[in-house]
Formats: C-alpha cells, structure tokens, sequence
C-alpha cells in the first residue's frame, strides 16, 4: 500500500531544460565570431561540472558559469555589454514562467486526496521555493524537500524524517540517475517518466540499472492507473 | 524546561560578514578611478537589496550584483580582466575556511549531551551545508534547517516539524531581525549574540523590539549558565 508519492520537479513537474538550452543557444551565437557553437558549447559544460561542486545547481550559478566560459573563450576581450547581456538572460530565466507539463495540474489534484505528496526536488532553495509559489499547485504537496543532492542517502533521511517505510515510498521523476537509481537502492519504489530532453550530466550508463525494477510511463497522467495495479 | 536550542550559522557559529566586507573593500578598490569608495559600497547594497527577491541570499547572488553594480558604475565600460577578478573574488569566498568563533566548539559539544541541537539558518542550501561539512561540529547537530527566510511563520512550521512546544524551543543567533524577533512571535525563547558587525539588510528599528523579553549574552560561552536559570 503506498503512502508517500514523492515528486521531481524539474522537468517533471514543469519545463526547465529547455529554458537553460534557449539560453545556450543565444549565449553561443554572442559568441560566434570567436568560436564555433559546438565547441562553446562544450566549454560551456565542461566549466558547469568544474563549478558544480562550488556552486552546487541552479541558475544563478550557470549564468557565473557562462560569464567565466566567456571570458576563457575570448581571453577576457568580452565587453561589459556582453557581460551585460549574459547577466539580463539570467533575470530572464528567473522570471520565466513556471510552465506545468501536461496532465500535472490534474493528476497532482486527483492523488492529492489519496496520497501524501512530496515535492523532492535538487536545486537551488531560494529558486525552487519560487517556482513552487509560482507553479500554483503548491498546496497540494504535505511536504517539500530541496536537497543538494540525490542520493540513495538522501532518500534514506527523506524517508525516515516523514515515518514512511521504503516499500510504501515511490519516487516519479524524469531522471534515471537522480530520481530513479538512487530510490531504488535505498529500498523504495521508482517510476521513470521520461521528458524528451536531459543535461547531459543526469545521463545515466546503461549497466547501472541492470537487474533492476522500476515502472516508465510515457505521461504523469498515466500514474493513478499504475498505482492502482501496484 | 528547553528542549530544543536552534543555532544560527552565520557571525554566529563562524565567521562570515568580514569575508563579505573584504571583498567588497577590494570591489570598491577596483573601481575606485569611476567613483568615491562610499558610492560604490552604496550602490552594491542597492543593488544587492534589488536582486535578493530574486537570487536569495548568498555569495554567488552577491558576486552576480557585484558584476551587475560594476557594469551600472562604468556605463558597461569594466573590461573582462575586470570582470574575472570579481568572478575569481567568489571563488576564494566559496572556499574560505570556516573559522568557528570563539568557544562555538566547546560549548556545542557541552550542550549536544543534554539538548537537541539544531542548525537552524537561512542562505544558499549549497554554502551551508558545504560550511557545516568544513566546521567540524556538523556531528553534534541532531538537525539541520536551511530556510530561504526566518519569518514567525518559519519558526512555527519548523517547531511543528520537531514535534517541540514554543516554550521549550530556544533560537541563538546574531542577527535581531532574523533570529530574535521573528522567534519570540512565534512564542519561543530567544538569545541575542551579538556579532561585532551587521550586514546593513539585518538591522532592525529600535521599536519593533518593544515590550519584547530575550536574552543577550556576550559570547555564545556564556550560553550554558543562562540555561541552567532559565
């Protein structure tokens, strides 16, 4: 019998990727007349991982990783109007709207009344907060958790701290290796929904899930029908 | 009889304002051919105050208004050379030691026998729990709070969390604004500690402390004696 429904947020919920990808793609075009897009690209990732154990997730730290990428790729010829214009993208990414993905709003209210909801999220507190309060379907979750990480350590505390047993637990993200891997190695349930696009550095290496169990729906509107065959 | 003592981290536990004033003296330094000294501190809490509602709190929120204060004093005209100092100024900050103030270490291990300690802070969940990991005392907290606000409203879900009673709830900290007062509206005890310098965002009006009952001790040291007379 499942007790807690633990959700993903990011590109679970609501669509983040491709917010971070308009933004490369206009940051790589800034800078194409010094280097090709692809290559910017990789520089741009490539200083992210360097930073993600400073700076940990989120979008304030990107946009530090962009304006550090384009100084590397340009040997600090960047002008202050391009450190300008990187800086208003980031404003622009923090007030972009929090736009659910379909069938959220409605399966989100339907196990509401069944289910304890978590929202159990990675990221930045102070930009995940905001898009909670922004998303409108905040009162629906009994409890928000935004972690630094996810590993099967921090489903393990989650877990604990709400007095609910692995084998009551199911986590639903769209991430293999933050939502799915390590809640299943802690014991608990997993569904995969898989959004059509992911940072490269949530990709998972196929092995990793060998003899595993998990379920993979197509939409968030598939879940009350899964649970009820669980 | 206490139950619960919540600490807060920052000029609290360890050092940190001065971190954030060095650095600032070196920003207002470094443009000091555009503009007085004054003007530039002025303008950079300006324009930390204008982000907050948008970044959090933080070094990297701060080392965005920084670039973003340099851009706005020099008419965009900060070169690259310039704007990678400011960036590398952040990274010396994420990687400051964390420096416990005086008696923190024993008077913590002291109190971890008879109460339940808690971490109690607001800031990036990032920074904090990277400087609680450095600090050597993360052991002795039985929980560990990071918050994006300290509002009565937060003290009140966190004591319903803990399963603790106002009355034998203590929050200690530094800062009148976020620690003390919001505590005592919620119904808990509060111990101001001073620290010997404020961040500008954190004083509070003389009044709004009116008719309130709190502690202030000296240093954290003297801790242990006023709760044996509470």
């Amino acid at each position: 019998m499942i007790d807690v429904i633990a959700f993903d947020a990011d590109d679970t919920l609501w669509h983040n990727e491709p917010i971070f990808q308009a933004t490369e793609a206009q940051f790589a075009e800034m800078l194409s007349s010094y280097h090709p897009a692809e290559w910017v690209r990789e520089r741009l990732f490539a200083t992210e991982i360097k930073n993600l154990g400073h700076f940990g997730y989120g979008i304030k730290g990107f946009i530090l990783s962009m304006i550090e990428t384009a100084l590397d790729l340009t040997e600090s010829r960047i002008t202050g109007a391009e450190v300008r214009r990187i800086v208003d993208w980031g404003h622009e990414m923090l007030h972009h709207p929090v736009e659910l993905l379909d069938g959220v709003r409605e399966t989100i209210e339907a196990l509401s009344g069944d289910y304890r909801l978590m929202l159990l999220t990675k990221g930045d507190l102070f930009d995940q907060e905001s898009k909670l309060a922004r998303s409108g379907i905040g009162e629906h979750f009994r409890a928000v958790e935004i972690v630094s990480a996810k590993t099967a350590a921090t489903y393990r505390t989650i877990m604990k701290r709400h007095a609910v047993a692995p084998e009551q637990f199911v986590m639903v993200g769209n991430s293999l290796r933050s939502d799915v891997l390590p809640a299943l190695e802690a014991g608990a349930l997993a569904v995969h929904i898989p959004y059509f696009t992911t940072w490269a550095h949530e990709h998972l290496e196929e092995e990793a899930l060998q003899g595993k169990e998990f379920a993979v729906l197509q939409t968030i509107g598939d879940l009350p029908s899964w649970l009820r065959q669980v």
